[in-house]
């Protein structure tokens, strides 16, 4: 199971073959000639030193103005020093885990939650708990029990969850907080969809209720390009210093170039007028997608409306499989994403949709197909 | 001591200090204008496919580029699929390490040896053991009994060492082989500096005479661009699956904007009439500073005449401590590398020098520096 995601990357790549299953933003959102014209300025303004190391934790440039948009936009305040730059926020997880677990250590994960993540914490061999998550977030009884039990980490995704698509009411934020704060577990807040929330962002982030006790985690990946991997850290304090030096051991540095590229994107655009653009787009996308499955879908599923990120949850009638869909689906050349490898436990009956990769005519064509999957694996219900 | 040499980074750029002591290539000697001219055919004809995710061990096209200089160049055949782009050459230490250290496992490096990658090594918690290098290469005494001792890995550059500047000799080569291969500890092969020696390359790969217990680690950095973080590694079949499993976990991937500059870059220019003036530009300021030492150093001093990479190892005398020529050239603004940091045991009487990044005139104020602080510091020799 372990690069199940990857290997449907592949399969998901082969000529005719229509995927709702990847993590993948839509490519011809990207502003290719903003970045175009930002890597030109660079080049030009820095020359030789565009290309050369730099320290280990990133150009301070965009490190500053991340620190700067976590003042105006996630509601706290925090120096630069603290702003991390990595190889993608997956890189974050990785170094996380370096540091703060031990094999047999407890960790906790929303079940379900992201895949990517737990596979790169499961490397450094913890005990990992599930506390399920609901329409209104993670279930705060069982997160509670999990952190009273000794548990090291908290992983989540407060805003557009992958893969469920959901976000932490307010009561659950607080109460999250209440949790954690002093717990000597510490929070991870991956923060990847925050940006993409159709109205705005989802809630209050969990860094600004706990400070100290959390690490959020962001990214460029899914607003201006994934393969610029630049995600970020920002970390307490506390951890600082040991932050830097797990990094530099793992990695040297991650791509400054990359950084320089766009702090300048950043420094030439409005990067709020840029994310309201995308917001709109995979807004239409998302209700596009929805309308399809209204058309397509049989009654015995069901999903839900998203608000941001990228994601749909459907759910076959309990007590199926949705591996059967999965695989009549793949027969008739869609490719969608088992909801069980995201789940400690349970989830047999769920699956993952990607609405923000597939272009209309695909959503079109490939929900014909996934109707005639549910209605083919399903037809005893 | 870990991240002492990013702290001396730091020292460097402080403004009117002159820097000896880092590992950067010539910022002038970077291809700007190539670099430019491939970013821009990129974006153009890729389009937004350039920015977006791509597969875990890298962009395919890069890989076959680089599996058919190891044919051409590095004496040994091998598939894209066993090339596996990295975040540097850096994280192929991270990953190998992850892949094949247990806490207390023993290991092999080179004594003195490159410092970033034993400190990426530490952070795995093994028993570190140093086989000497001397001017023929590595002690193959030291190796033969630590590799018999269990050790499951061996860390080398055979090329233009960092720190030391020298190469394995073709008898010490043809011994390393034969002791490594089939012995259960696996070689790795840092090539960083290899494709810089300045009347090519210093010998025959160990990937080459020992191909299923050696990989071969690779980078731009010392090429066309640190900053890009494009590094590599030969992997034997049998560990390239587990070696594709690990870079996922730790970084999902590496940077495939990147990736497809470089693959552009090399498309558009001949690399071995790139490396060629590389070459050139290299040698000649290697002369140039080895002319500086000799007009301003004491005669206490001794250094070797490296015949590539970046380096050159001076030695004061036996039983002087070389950090008071650190401290006195510090204090007069010129930063040096203490040698000790580089080694397991001994070094106390070594400095390294890096000639490739200062200009002529930072050379020529530096070494009268140098050469004080030997006089002040060694003034009973």
């Amino acid at each position: 199971m372990e690069s199940f995601i990857m290997s449907l990357v592949d399969v998901a790549s082969r000529p005719g073959m229509i995927s709702f299953a990847t993590g993948l933003p839509d490519n011809s959102l990207f502003d290719v000639d903003g970045v175009a014209k930002a890597v030109a300025e660079v080049l030009r303004e820095a020359g030789g030193a565009a290309l050369q190391y730099d320290s280990a934790t990133g150009f301070v440039p965009l490190r500053m103005r991340i620190a700067d948009r976590c003042r105006k936009e996630l509601g706290f305040s925090v120096g630069y020093e603290n702003v991390i730059l990595t190889n993608g926020s997956q890189e974050c997880f990785d170094l996380l885990a370096r540091m703060f677990l031990e094999p047999g250590d407890r960790m906790v994960v929303e079940n379900p939650g992201y895949l990517g993540a737990i596979q790169s914490f499961s490397a450094y061999g913890p005990e990992i708990i599930g506390a399920d998550v609901g329409p209104e977030g993670v279930d705060t009884g069982q997160l509670e029990a999990a952190v009273a039990s000794g548990s090291k980490l908290f992983y989540s995704i407060p805003n557009h969850q992958n893969p469920s698509g959901g976000s932490y009411s307010d009561p659950v934020r607080t109460r999250v907080a209440d949790i954690i704060r002093g717990s000597g577990c510490l929070m991870i807040e991956d923060d990847a969809y925050g940006e993409l929330g159709f109205n705005g962002r989802a809630g209050r982030t969990m860094k600004s209720m706990a400070p100290e006790d959390v690490v959020l985690t962001g990214s460029f990946s899914k607003t201006i390009s994934p393969g610029m991997r630049i995600g970020w850290m920002v970390v307490p304090e506390w951890m600082r210093e040991q932050a830097g030096r797990s990094l530099e051991a793992a990695s040297l540095q991650s791509g400054s170039f990359d950084q320089r590229i766009v702090d300048r994107f950043l420094a030439d655009n409005d990067y709020d007028v840029y994310l309201q653009g995308l917001r709109k787009a995979y807004a239409a996308k998302k209700d596009f997608f929805l309308d399809a499955m209204e058309d397509e879908l049989p009654d015995s599923v069901e999903w839900n409306d998203p608000q941001g990120g990228m994601f749909v949850w459907l759910k076959t009638p309990p007590g199926t499989d949705a591996m059967r869909v999965f695989d009549a689906a793949l027969e008739d050349g869609l490719v969608v994403m088992p909801g069980r490898p995201f789940h400690v436990r349970g989830g047999e009956n769920t699956l993952r949709l990607n609405y923000a990769t597939p272009s209309e005519e695909q959503i079109l064509s490939g929900m014909k197909i996934l109707g005639k999957a549910c209605r083919d694996a399903l037809r005893y219900f």
